[in-house]
């Protein structure tokens, strides 16, 4: 077991280990919680509410907490306002007071959603994160960002809110469809990638098999640095965008029938094609990225023209005006911001298709 | 014309003077508003818009924004979360972007709306504070909280956020309905009560002719320092829900057939004379209360029964476990907060009545 310290502006702590579940109770009970707290909302999905929300809840409640639980349908769908307005409801109903606290347990589905209703339930009450997938433990349970999904666009709601406490518990991971699994593989090659060759290298050598505690870890750790450095996402932070520009188009045109972690695959795979047909990249660098995407089971083609992906890029919010910021691999560990006019990254990412 | 700066974690400055509607632009483009901001959405209500919305814009364009204007029905009925929803779905479809902001023009209910909009869309937008009534320009506009109404609750979803800027122009004053106006002057009275006995004299001796430069700088004032002193809430800025604890109460029975300001002025009447029945306060304070209020045409006298009240405080979520929060004045400029179980708030209460 391992304790990473974040310190953003409301610092709090990520645990990471094995069998913490059975533990969290005590965890939570002596972390950054409201003293006063007497009831835990748990909120999760009915994938992972079933296996593990019973051991959360006896966890809770042999350390004094009442415990209440809501399932929401598990899937990318219920990201969305609605799904937070059931949330909130609920919450209301069942008298959640400002010294409460909620608990997300799931993926970044659960996570993201759960933290929205924290940050704005009652102007704002504590809450935790116990991130189920891979996905999430390395990647959304870090960095305080939450929100939900608008009609016209993914993530067009939210608020930049921290947990109190982060309990990952690679157990957890067991459980996991192998899709999901390796879905989270792809943001962990992602850190790869973005700066540390050394763990690129692990990846490479291990692939499924990787060491978790170590990768896990390792993961936090990168992504607590750039989140500190960048809390309010105003310019270090898009490095986490690796492969997600074409990767959220490849899933927006698919209907969300790639899952999140098969489109950044895909993205990271064209966009280092494309760092080393434009010379920003080798030619190896790009294969070898390539080459660890497959050894992970994880698809590095793309289905879609480049014109149906541009045309799916023009609704992402991250374009401000007639510019768009691409992360691209300079080698494996180092990569760099290019921003470019929207008709230069089309023919750019062309090149990588 | 006077400017009062607001020291919050945030800081941004209250303008207070006559025919500041006509140079918004000016005073806009000179605050702390994102240096890149090109669009202004402009959320206003179908009472205030066809009054001001046309020289708001104009003043806006005159310095070069595009502006766009979103309109929804005047009343406290329109601060729930399905107008938020609509807010939100006319910024998304105006590709409203990150380094935009938004304009609340128009009473509280367009200012927390508004401004809850503001704190999720995109993560947190800039906003900008145009208050037009007596009640938004010395409460709702100062100490940015925001927030929206569920079905089970008044206040129960919303963010702490501040605006860059709040433009106070008194002239607004002179189109509002007489009742809203009056409405006003209960939260001046509640300020004059709360801490400041010359504001208080003074509005005794005017009455509806009070000097508005002075009054409403000073009811800001007032509150900033309450809320730079407890910016989260967490004590000190329970002292301004003088008259609110009953207020609420039967503001929420009358269906909201009572404004908030009537019913805070009802609230307040109570809650002198149960702390004159108590002895907190002299029979002399609760009837200078009382004449001050009546002088103003606003209402003392309550229409429902102590059981009935009580139901409907049961929900208020300033409610804490067993226990409630109660403002009392002790004298004129000068109130206490006291601590009570919810039975012995009953008892008190009732002695009100």
């Amino acid at each position: 077991m391992r304790t990473i310290d974040i310190t953003t502006s409301s610092p709090y702590q990520v645990i990471v280990g094995h069998g913490l579940l059975e533990d969290c109770g005590s965890y939570i009970k002596n972390s950054f919680i409201n003293s006063r707290a007497e009831t835990a909302a748990i909120i999760t999905d009915d994938a992972v509410g079933p296996l593990y929300a019973g051991r959360v809840s006896a966890s809770l409640e042999a350390q004094g907490f009442n415990t209440i639980v809501y399932m929401i349908p598990n899937g990318e769908a219920s990201k969305r306002i609605q799904t937070y307005l059931g949330v909130l409801e609920f919450l209301a109903e069942n008298h959640v007071t400002r010294t409460d606290f909620i608990i997300a347990l799931g993926g970044g589905v659960v996570g993201d959603l759960a933290g929205f209703a924290a940050a704005t339930y009652l102007r704002k009450i504590d809450f935790i994160q116990i991130p189920t997938t891979l996905l999430a433990q390395v990647d959304s349970s870090v960095g305080g960002k939450t929100g939900v999904d608008l009609d016209a666009g993914k993530n067009l709601v939210g608020a930049f809110y921290q947990p109190k406490l982060v309990i990952c518990d690679l157990d957890a991971l067991d459980t996991l469809p192998d899709a999901v699994f390796k879905a989270g593989c792809a943001e962990v090659i992602k850190y790869g990638v973005l700066g540390d060759e050394r763990l690129f290298s692990h990846l490479s050598q291990n692939a499924l098999n990787f060491d978790r505690e170590y990768v896990v870890g390792r993961c936090i750790e990168m992504k607590r640095d750039i989140v500190v450095e960048d809390e309010f996402d105003t310019g270090l932070r898009q490095l986490l965008n690796l492969g997600h520009t074409l990767g959220h188009a490849a899933e927006k045109l698919s209907d969300f029938t790639l899952s999140h972690g098969e489109a950044v695959s895909i993205g990271m795979a064209a966009i280092s094609k494309a760092g080393a047909a434009n010379g920003i990249c080798s030619v190896e660098c790009a294969a070898r990225i390539a080459n660890v995407l497959k050894k992970f089971g994880l698809p590095t083609d793309c289905d879609y023209s480049i014109d149906e992906l541009y045309e799916a890029m023009q609704s992402d919010k991250k374009r401000k005006g007639g510019d768009i910021s691409l992360v691209i691999p300079k080698r494996i560990g180092n990569c760099e911001i290019k921003k470019m006019p929207l008709q230069t990254m089309r023919v750019f990412m062309g090149t990588g298709l």
